[in-house]
C-alpha cells in the first residue's frame, strides 16, 4: 500500500473584500495538523505541523532534544498498525532499538525546575552542548544574498503566505536544503533532520536560515546542530541573544535586502 | 517586598550594517523568558512569554484548556518561598482550592492518542465547548478599522519588531483590551485572562484580533473563551478554518488596509 500523505496546502472557496468589491474566490491555505513524535513507542511530543518531510522532522526533533546522544537512527516509520487510515500518517517512530538516553517529555516548552529563569535554561544547555568551535567565514555579501535565494526557492509560501521557510548554507551562500512548514521550529527540525539522516552532522562550517524570527528556541536547536551562523529575517529574543553568545554562535537578525544587525559573533565585511 | 518583574525589553548594542555602512548602535529587542505556570501547585505548563500580565497569562492558560471548569480563581501569586530572586517572577500559581477538573499536561501541543488527526482534535473540542451562538453583527468597516487601532496602542512593537498583539474588540470596533507577548498564544491568553478577572467571560458579542496568522491553537483559545468572530492580519491554517466552521466562528484572515477575507461565517456587508 502506497502511503498517501497530506498536502501541504488546500483549496477552498472564501469571501474576499477588495478594492473590486466582493468576491466568492478560490483560496489557498496551508494544511496544519498533529504530528505525533514517538521515540522507540515512547510518546515525546506532539506538535501541529504541516504534513511532508514527516521522517525529517522527527528525528531532528529528537536530535535536537539531546535523545540521539551515542546512539543512531534506525527504522523511522508511520503508524501501520490496522487498517492504513489518514491518521496513521499522524503519528511517526524513530526507531533507535533503546540505545540513547532516556526521553522526557517537556511539559510546554522546556523542561523545568520551581523558580527557572532563562540563565538557568542556558547553564542546561552548557551542560549538555559544547561552546561551538570556529564557525568558518561567512561574508557579507554572501549572507545579505541568503534571504532572496531561500525565498526564491520556497514553492509553498507564495500560494498561502501562512509558511515558514529554514535551510541551511555553506559559506558560498549555496543552500544544501530548505524546508517549509507552517512552524518555524519544526521547519528548522525539517532541516536539520535531513542533515542527520544524510550523515551531514554537526553541521560545522555551514549557517542556519530561518524566515521569521530568532527565539531561544531556534538558537537552541541551531546549537545542537553544531551551526555556526543563524541568520534571522526578523528580531531575535533576549534569550535567543544570550544563548548564541554563550555558545559561540554568529546571531544576525533583521536580514533584509543589504542591511542586517549583527547580535552576536562577528562576520567577515 | 515589591515585586520586580522583567520588563518587556531590554536594550544592547549591535553591530549594524546599513546603507551608510556598518556601525555599532542601540537596539532594543523583546524580552523572552521562561514562565512555569502551576494550577493548585501542579506545574502544568512552561511557556516562553514576554514578562508582564503574568497573571492573566496564566489564568488565560489554564481557562483555555479547560481546566477552570465549575470553578473559580482564588488567589494567583508568583513564587514566593525563600529569598526573592529574579526566577521567582517566571513561576506563577492559579489556586482553585483544588475544584476544578484535574489538569492533565500536554505533551507537546495537544492532548493526543495513537492515531490522532485534525478533525478528531477538533471532534475532542466539540466535546468540552459548545457550538457558539450568534455572534452579534460585526459590520466590515468596523474589522477594517481594528488592526490599525490596534497597532497605534501596542506600545511596544515599534521599538522591538519582535512582538504579537491580542486584543478584544466590540461591535462598535472599540478595544476593550490589548495584550502583547513574543508568542501569540501568550498574547491571545493574556486577552483572555484579563476578560476573565474582569469577570467578563463569555466574551459573546465581542471580537478577538491577533497580528499575526491564525492557527488551530487560536481558534480553540478564541473558542473556549467564547468570541463569536476572529480577525487576523495573516493566513489561517486548513485546520483553524475547519475548527472556526465547526464552532460557528466567523474567521477573518489577511485583514489588511480595507481589504480582508472570509473563511467561515460572515460579517455585514
Amino acid at each position: 500500500m502506497t502511503p498517501v500523505t497530506n498536502g501541504p496546502t488546500r483549496k477552498l472557496l472564501v469571501e474576499r473584500r477588495d478594492r473590486h468589491g466582493w468576491h466568492r474566490t478560490p483560496d489557498e491555505v496551508v494544511v496544519e495538523e498533529p504530528l505525533e513524535i514517538r521515540l522507540d513507542d515512547v510518546l515525546v511530543a506532539t506538535t501541529m505541523r504541516t504534513p511532508g518531510q514527516d521522517f525529517e522532522l522527527a528525528a531532528g526533533f529528537c536530535h535536537a532534544e539531546g535523545w540521539l546522544e551515542g546512539t543512531s537512527v534506525g527504522t523511522i516509520r508511520y503508524c501501520a498498525t490496522g487498517p492504513a487510515l489518514e491518521s496513521d500518517f499522524n503519528v511517526v517512530t524513530v526507531e533507535t532499538g533503546g540505545t540513547g538516553p532516556e526521553p522526557t517529555p517537556r511539559v510546554g516548552t522546556v523542561t523545568s525546575s520551581c523558580g527557572l529563569c532563562g540563565s538557568l535554561a542556558i547553564d542546561a544547555l552548557l551542560q549538555r552542548l559544547t561552546v561551538l568551535g570556529a564557525s568558518g567565514r561567512f561574508a557579507l555579501d554572501v549572507l545579505v544574498g541568503v534571504p532572496e535565494r531561500v525565498r526564491s526557492s520556497q514553492v509553498t509560501f507564495d500560494r498561502t503566505g501562512g509558511l515558514h521557510a529554514a535551510a541551511a548554507f555553506d559559506q558560498r551562500g549555496e543552500l544544501l536544503v530548505v524546508r517549509e512548514d507552517i512552524g518555524r521550529h519544526n521547519a528548522v527540525d525539517k532541516a536539520v533532520g535531513r542533515l542527520l539522516l544524510d550523515g551531514a552532522l554537526p553541521a560545522t562550517g555551514l549557517g542556519l536560515f530561518v524566515s521569521g524570527r530568532a527565539s531561544f528556541e531556534l538558537v537552541t536547536k541551531a546549537w545542537a546542530a553544531g551551526f555556526g551562523v543563524l541568520v534571522a529575517v526578523s528580531a531575535p529574543s533576549s534569550l535567543a541573544v544570550d544563548a548564541a553568545r554563550q555558545a559561540g554562535m554568529t546571531l544576525v537578525g533583521f536580514a533584509r535586502g543589504d542591511e542586517l544587525n549583527v547580535y552576536s559573533g562577528s562576520i567577515e565585511r
